[in-house]
């Protein structure tokens, strides 16, 4: 082991990984520049890569409406993040069934002899979704894989949902939980109960508990050497936002906005295989694996040439005057799964994996986020308005 | 032990409770009429009886406006009891773990050797409460209170929380955060995580996992010849929102309706004493005692003049032309507890309680609710409006 997640008490058993898991032979692979390699690997399809060259060419089309929870922040106010810092200060020591507080994607608890994930996500209309574009039930669906995927980012097995919610209406209401049980029993989850609401805007909120067969995965656990990998694809739902936002009529990719598919199986396997790190990609690849870096402490390599974005996704995107690969690596809301492991891991993983592991870029020493295009150092993205042309 | 919970499977061992508890010997106690004996007992103060008789004089004062959620339903439309009974059709064949499926105050959970309670409430604004009247912080404390009063319905101790909320900026939601923070602390449990947003209303929802040292004290166990007796007061709390809704300064009274105390240690005290059913008052007694009613197969007399209502209660909700036992009745959102057990339990509940312990009438058998005043039935109050003068 190395580096511990910060906050976080003495090591625990629990938290006892392969140190080397089946890639251990490969950190003299640390020197080379990574791009090269990268792309050379592409050639191969071991692992499935399905990554192609940018499109290139951007038309000048007019700029689309922005969704209001894109606003820009006003700088004299707190925004969430300082909302977050404010409070994570005043949090109590931890009793002592807690392994991880929060901080990871789900903290972890052992629980008797078990060890157990929790976490919350809430869907809140007019900020998370539009009701002109989803129907409550898909809301009800979504609000429950979120969570899933926040179990699958720990390596863990969704067990039991709690949901409260509800909508102006008993009719949106209703809809909502039938949303909520679909997904409960396509993920394998158990509904416990909750509290059915009248709300003006529809808003619903899932709390879940997992079950871990192992050591939890964590953002922290990175090491130089590793490979990064994403299962999946990126930028779809993205690109499936910006057709609600256009109203145009692009079935599949707003169906990967509006129902992601959380990566539990992936999860679990990238566990069990000795994946590293591990993080679902919630608010875009660009955000999400500066956490990883910031907690492995470790500089996290990404060419944006290697991320796998669908042939519609890229084809739409490109005709909207978009940047593909930078609306893949901003654009947030896939639910795949970012993972950090040792080559022979990645390997065994993309070999068993339910979905494609695409390797997208590497771990090396140092610190911060690199994101690479052409060889070329494209700066920070995290910041990067996907919905504005730049 | 009698009648099941509905919906749960085969005897649990976790739930067998001592049949008797302390007051084995007064099944014979079943066929006097509960009044008199109510009545005869209120001269001694071993359970610390607070009630006294109706007030009687109503003055026609105007009505006060009604807050948003008591509009009464559109019969065409569905309403909230519809959508769970439509839902509850659905559940599939609950896991291994799952003790008590939905229905009671929690859900109980077998995690490894231990049982684990687990609810969820939401507060919404314009629903729940009115931004003039509760700050944020009021409603992240009571968010966690409420949830707590569930676990101590139980017989459990709050532990775990996870919350997701905000509101329309930043500072809501840090304030919000903060009262939940702060519940926390004071109810011994610890916040996991969760999710903060933004949301035009501000929205919180708590999901809350609390401990059990023993089997669960139910809705299903109470069984005749118990007495069924209330922690601390009646109808503060409506009388404090009676107090927001005209402005008027009660302090104490707008208090208990604000930050409501959940009863965990009289909660707890009563599972290990012996209990048989509990309770916790959020929709009102009179709609509350009719679950434990149903759920086990008993009738439930209760004595309006009985009912512990506190002198500024009283006297406030007289000058408003209302009648205090009538609100003490229906008005809700108490988080005292409703307790069924023998009299040799409520006995020694009442000498170690931190809070006092009312009997308020009687568990006979057959089934039904039926609320006594001056020895007369007055019927159903379930459906009782507590907000128009009768």
């Amino acid at each position: 082991m190395g580096a511990r997640p910060r906050g976080v008490r003495d090591p625990d058993p629990a938290l006892r990984r392969d140190p080397g898991g089946r890639g251990a032979g490969d950190t003299a692979r640390q020197k080379g520049g990574f791009i090269g390699r990268s792309r050379r690997r592409r050639g191969g399809d071991v692992l499935r890569l399905g990554a192609r060259a940018g499109t290139g060419g951007r038309p000048a089309l007019p700029p689309l409406p922005r969704p209001p929870h894109l606003v820009p922040p006003d700088p004299e106010r707190l925004n969430e993040f300082d909302v977050i810092r404010r409070l994570s200060g005043r949090l109590p020591a931890p009793p002592a069934e807690v392994v991880v507080p929060i901080g990871d994607d789900c903290a972890v608890l052992r629980l008797g002899d078990g060890l157990w994930v929790a976490a919350a996500d809430m869907l809140v209309e007019g900020r998370h979704f539009e009701a002109s574009w989803a129907t409550p039930r898909d809301v009800g669906f979504k609000a429950v894989a979120v969570n899933a995927s926040d179990v699958a980012a720990m390596g863990g097995t969704p067990r039991f949902v709690l949901a409260s919610g509800g909508g102006a209406d008993p009719e949106t209401t209703l809809g909502c939980m039938e949303g909520l049980f679909e997904a409960c029993e396509e993920f394998g989850a158990y509904p416990l109960g909750g509290d059915t609401t009248g709300s003006p805007q529809l808003v619903v909120d899932v709390a879940i508990l997992g079950e871990l067969r192992g050591p939890p995965v964590l953002r922290s656990g990175a090491r130089a050497g590793d490979l990064l990998a994403v299962t999946g694809e990126l930028g779809a739902s993205a690109a499936g936002l910006l057709a609600l936002m256009g109203g145009d009529d692009r079935e599949r990719l707003v169906r990967k906005h509006l129902r992601p598919e959380p990566r539990v199986l992936a999860g679990r396997a990238a566990a069990r295989l000795g994946a590293r790190a591990m993080i679902d990609l919630s608010d875009g690849l660009a955000s999400d694996v500066r956490h990883v870096s910031e907690r492995s402490g470790v500089r996290c390599c990404v060419d944006l040439g290697l991320l796998p974005v669908a042939d519609d996704a890229r084809e739409y995107v490109s005709s909207l005057g978009r940047d593909p690969e930078m609306l893949a690596a901003t654009g947030g809301e896939d639910y795949e799964l970012l993972i950090s492991a040792p080559e022979g891991v990645m390997e065994a993983l993309a070999e068993e994996s339910d979905v494609p592991v695409t390797v997208v870029g590497e771990v090396v020493p140092g610190d911060g986020v690199v994101f690479l295009r052409d060889g070329e150092p494209v700066g920070d993205l995290s910041g990067w308005d996907h919905f504005r042309k730049g």
